[in-house]
């Protein structure tokens, strides 16, 4: 769910088949010496990225950096990964300066075997590139039947509650959950008021920041609406915004999530070592190890619909579950394309030019 | 961390001895008909929660409302519980209408036993009474050298975002983690803007509620501070408050909640069968399943020191952790007392008066 100041402005859309841009991305990553498996997994993580509207998370914002990054050699092409420590239910992996997005699907399904196993699995990962928006891990281990859950601790951009400086990252969490007819949950959230990227985004299309989501250069939030001209001007807050309004739990879910990936994976939170790679966590719960898998989708169904079919509050159009745009966007965007800004097309054109490739087909 | 504004003011106050406070907790849940062993454990608990300062969730609010379950026969006092499902990582049990907490530190130390043998172990509870402050559970698997997490799916107070009535409970979530000098981390949030207890208790100190923190009777967020007369007159917000400030992610984070603890012991959420009981997942990790357990402590006091430490903003006087000012508030109060509102004691002396025990021991 997207605030509509985030969007791409329409007269600036060009529409891009989910196929086309699937085969490009995929192409991209094989030039920077992927090997052909792990390209297409990364191809396939951005684009369901994209077709699920969770823009900032997509080929508009990150390929660029993974590209950048690739090319900079600060992230290693090579396929594989070094297991440190493992037991029935858990391990541990040392990335290898590896992109997370290539990581992440082949951690998720670790997480999935050892849960078929011993009922629950948790693999956490350290030492890795960018992980992409993590929900889309979780839902792997939905459509395995399970609960996914995913903790990443990340960046140095969030100041703790009352704090001058950033110590943390926007350190997000995601849950997906299978339902029967009703769209999976999936709730996959940063756990700063607003995402890092929405504010890159926000400067793309001219939009405000609002009150509560960034602190001036001292750690104060701002309670003003106002642009943002230049990222270094701001820091970003935790979830709350300030202490009154609950800063202090947003702070302790990013603690929580670097406990959970990055301290549980033997590795340094980034405060300790500025510019550190990300630390994750993946977790897989084997349903039908707590309970009937189809009662636990009726439940799920019953639930998700009852919050689905609430009625609204004044002025407002309807109740949303986390996942339900997502699926309607997906389902929307297969069929009429995924709307990306002409600029990221234009860098597109210089990246394909640049590799040999074929130009990305675009739908007008 | 509690702000000022919920404290009991010091005119009101009663000091109470924490060994006093235990032992008459002990002796009147005794008298309700639970074993020995089990009324010493919901006497620690209630106990070690008024030590940390967590006064929502001890026996202030708390005692009187199980005393008056366990009356009207809502409680079953007997020892054990049923196991509904088990695998080597994870147990699933019908609390049959027990106390959660006593249910809750012998759900933790099967979670605890399972990631002794498997890495990790995940227990889900349904059909229980309430299970008071759940970061003392995450805590008891901390000081089994694990991470401890607990989510609870629990009551129906809280307004999802874009709607006119509640729908999910405060569904609080927390977290420990051991330290080596520092204190643990201990972070235990309700996913709401304000946790329930705490409006019972702002009602009894007379402080007025602050804006984002509960809605009108339509579901509207109250964007206003003022005092509130009548418990009804109000619904609870989601941690954010408003969905610009990121109400979908408090509301998230609830319904994660209600999934990892409600839909995956396999029971229905409370918005499906108004009364039902509390909810809870405990999930203990086995730190040397996944790394060296001396670096984790020392990684762990590295950054709780760094963020203990860190220039405050301007005006601030510094910077917590969560969990900090909660040890501190032990070392407090086990020298110098519990403070105890009044209107507590009095309840206290009606209460062993009429169950013939010796009055609580106060301090002054």
């Amino acid at each position: 769910m997207i605030l509509e100041r985030f969007k791409v402005p329409e007269k600036d859309q060009v529409l891009v088949d989910d196929a086309a841009l699937r085969r490009t991305v995929t192409q991209i990553f094989e030039k920077l010496g992927v090997s052909p498996d792990d390209a297409a997994e990364a191809g396939e993580v951005l684009t369901m990225t994209d077709l699920r509207g969770v823009e900032t998370h997509g080929v508009s914002n990150m390929l660029r950096a993974y590209v950048r990054d690739y090319k900079a050699g600060k992230l290693d092409p090579r396929p594989g990964w070094r297991m440190v420590r493992e037991s029935p239910g858990t391990a541990v992996i040392d990335a290898e300066r590896r992109l997370g997005i290539i990581i992440g699907p082949k951690a998720m399904r670790l997480a999935v075997e050892k849960a078929r196993r011993v009922g629950v699995g948790v693999v956490t990962v350290f030492n890795s590139g960018h992980f992409g928006a993590i929900g889309h891990f979780a839902m792997q281990a939905a459509e395995q039947n399970m609960v996914g859950v995913c903790f990443t601790g990340a960046g140095l951009s969030v100041v703790p509650t009352f704090a001058s400086k950033p110590l943390l990252g926007t350190n997000p969490i995601a849950l997906a959950a299978p339902a029967r007819h009703e769209a999976p949950m999936l709730f996959d959230a940063a756990t700063s008021a607003i995402a890092g990227n929405k504010i890159r985004l926000a400067m793309r299309v001219g939009s405000p920041l609002l009150p509560g989501w960034v602190t001036d250069k001292d750690g104060t939030p701002i309670m003003e609406e106002k642009p943002i001209f230049d990222r270094d001007d701001v820091y970003q807050a935790p979830l709350g915004g300030t202490r009154e309004q609950g800063s202090h739990k947003g702070y302790g879910f990013a603690l929580m999530a670097e406990v959970l990936s990055t301290v549980l994976s033997g590795a340094l939170p980034t405060m300790l070592v500025p510019g550190s790679g990300s630390k994750n966590h993946f977790a897989a719960y084997n349903i039908e190890a707590f309970t009937d898998l189809e009662q636990f989708k009726d439940t799920m169904d019953t639930m998700l619909r009852t919050l689905r079919t609430a009625k609204p509050a004044a002025g407002q159009e309807r109740v949303l579950y986390p996942g339900l745009s997502e699926a309607e966007e997906i389902q929307h965007r297969r069929a009429h394309g995924i709307p990306l800004h002409k600029e990221v097309i234009q860098w597109f054109a210089e990246c394909t030019s640049e590799f040999g490739l074929a130009p990305l087909v675009t739908m007008r």
